[in-house]
């Protein structure tokens, strides 16, 4: 296989270094959900920490790194959760963090970035707007720009995920995996290729944010003109090179799914699952939902990759 | 001090029996939940497994000896929890299981012990009416009755809860625990005062259900006539002598809140935590917001204990 950007040796040591708070989160069968998906379920759970979500994987690495050489501020643009995860791995080692969202961005996540002492500046605008204002404030201020899944360090965090699925009791016929920028999807997807070769590795992006998709499909990197999806945390719409060329060797397939599938997915993991999930967090079980003839009879894993969500919109999403 | 039932170093070997999942669960720190409660809170988090609570860490014990012993058939009463629980471990090990629940338990439970190959008995009554008629079934059959906190296994499986917040990074000040039979409080208790004697042990019962913490008040068995609790995983009306012998050890003081602060708590857990948890598992939270005071800043960890729930019922409770 060529190589991604990305090294197991390293994976492997990236655990040594993230708290392990954050490491070897809930894995397990989820038989309730099976009857509605027609499969073997299994949730590999990354809400049960004190971000919310797995990016704390990939912050714990950069901010370290960041310590190690004496740095002292990073900066990062964040639709939220690598925003509350860089200001909660920075307050640990005494640096000074930017994040940079959009207005839009839901407002408990912006108070909890808030709370963890970072510095909230928003923009009019979407998440690849705050993306260059990130890079601005980061050459202006001589300082770290953190770019998630550019950053190996993104990258490379995520991929331990991979390294518990490869590890489980259980084996699985599939992985799927929520894909925005691609960090979570060419992280856990190298392990899997790496380690678990037979588990086919799927992503799953909203119809509503198909860049990254359409660039896999396309083997070459394909913009949109804008984003429409309830997904906020996979909402990208300029797909960064070095990272389609990663994903372009480690992913089975990548699908797109409807927004109607994500919010049934929301609902499914609630009701049958007891649990909360932010719109992300659901495109497994929505793609499960959208093609049960594919899955029929299979053993499939879903990464839930965080539960931060505004409250109000995900009563009026789920219907409670 | 006087000596408990259980023993530290079977509690450690129960480890090597209990199914992994249901070990080493989330324990974190959850800073969204201070502002409100005025203290530092860590969460234990034992939701996030095939039954959506801590009981199969009693009945994987249980179900193990029984089959070592060649035994193939069990009968318990159960609320919901220690029937599903009891269901699972038992069907990986081949045993025949039948749950006595009231006919008032949430119809999800009770669809998940049929779902999980288990004979289901309901009786018009409440929880006691439940354990006569699995003691006669047990009688009658020849089979072994899993006394919920009277079999020591369930102690010892919910005791190990006790050895991962023994072995947390973090030191507690205390530990808020939901009591109702006994074995979580009975269990956990001992290993902290074992293992960990600076850590205050807080039991937490529902005023509607209060035998349990009357009983411990007054060094006595006390019963009640009846219960008032939406927490039906606590809501006993006759203490085990045996286990209440054990909680006067093991025990700092035991704490009746109301049914507004159960509620409050769940919808807490909700907002703050994006946790879905059962009334039961509400209780510690509960405690924290009935006494502020008492708690300005310390830190507490509570157990979350179950997130089976009645979704209609759990609607109205948290008002979504």
């Amino acid at each position: 296989m060529q190589e991604t950007r990305l090294d197991t040796a390293r994976i492997r040591a990236a655990r040594r270094v993230i708290n392990p708070v954050f490491l070897d989160t809930p894995l397990y069968r989820c038989e309730a959900l099976e009857p509605d998906l027609g499969c073997a379920v299994s949730i590999k759970l990354e809400t049960a920490n004190p971000v919310r979500s797995f990016k704390a994987r990939g912050t714990e690495l950069v901010t370290s790194l960041l310590a190690d050489e004496g740095s002292r501020a990073a900066v990062c643009a964040s639709a939220g959760n690598l925003g509350q995860a860089l200001a909660w791995s920075a307050r640990g080692r005494g640096l000074d963090v930017t994040v940079v969202a959009s207005r839009h961005a839901t407002a408990a996540e912006l108070d909890r970035i808030r709370a963890l002492g970072a510095r909230l500046e928003l923009v009019d605008g979407d998440h690849e707007l705050a993306r260059e204002r990130a890079a601005a404030i980061a050459l202006q201020d001589g300082i770290r720009l953190v770019e998630d899944s550019l950053d190996i360090e993104t990258c490379e965090g995520a991929a331990t995920i991979g390294l518990e699925l490869a590890q489980a009791r259980s084996s699985f016929d599939a992985v799927l995996i929520a894909l925005g920028g691609g960090a979570l999807a060419t992280g856990v997807g190298h392990v899997m290729k790496a380690l678990a070769p037979g588990v086919e590795v799927i992503c799953v992006q909203p119809v509503g944010a198909p860049a990254m998709t359409r660039s896999w499909r396309q083997g070459r990197v394909v913009t949109t003109e804008f984003t429409d999806t309830i997904a906020d945390g996979v909402a990208g719409r300029r797909p960064i090179p070095a990272v389609l060329d990663d994903l372009l060797l480690v992913a089975d397939d990548a699908v797109l799914v409807r927004e109607a599938s994500i919010v049934a997915g929301m609902r499914l993991l609630l009701d049958r699952a007891g649990l909360v999930v932010e719109p992300s967090a659901a495109l497994g079980i929505a793609a499960l939902l959208e093609d049960r003839d594919r899955f029929a009879g299979r053993h499939v894993v879903t990464i839930v990759c965080g539960s931060n969500v505004d409250k109000e919109a995900y009563r009026r999403w789920v219907g409670h």
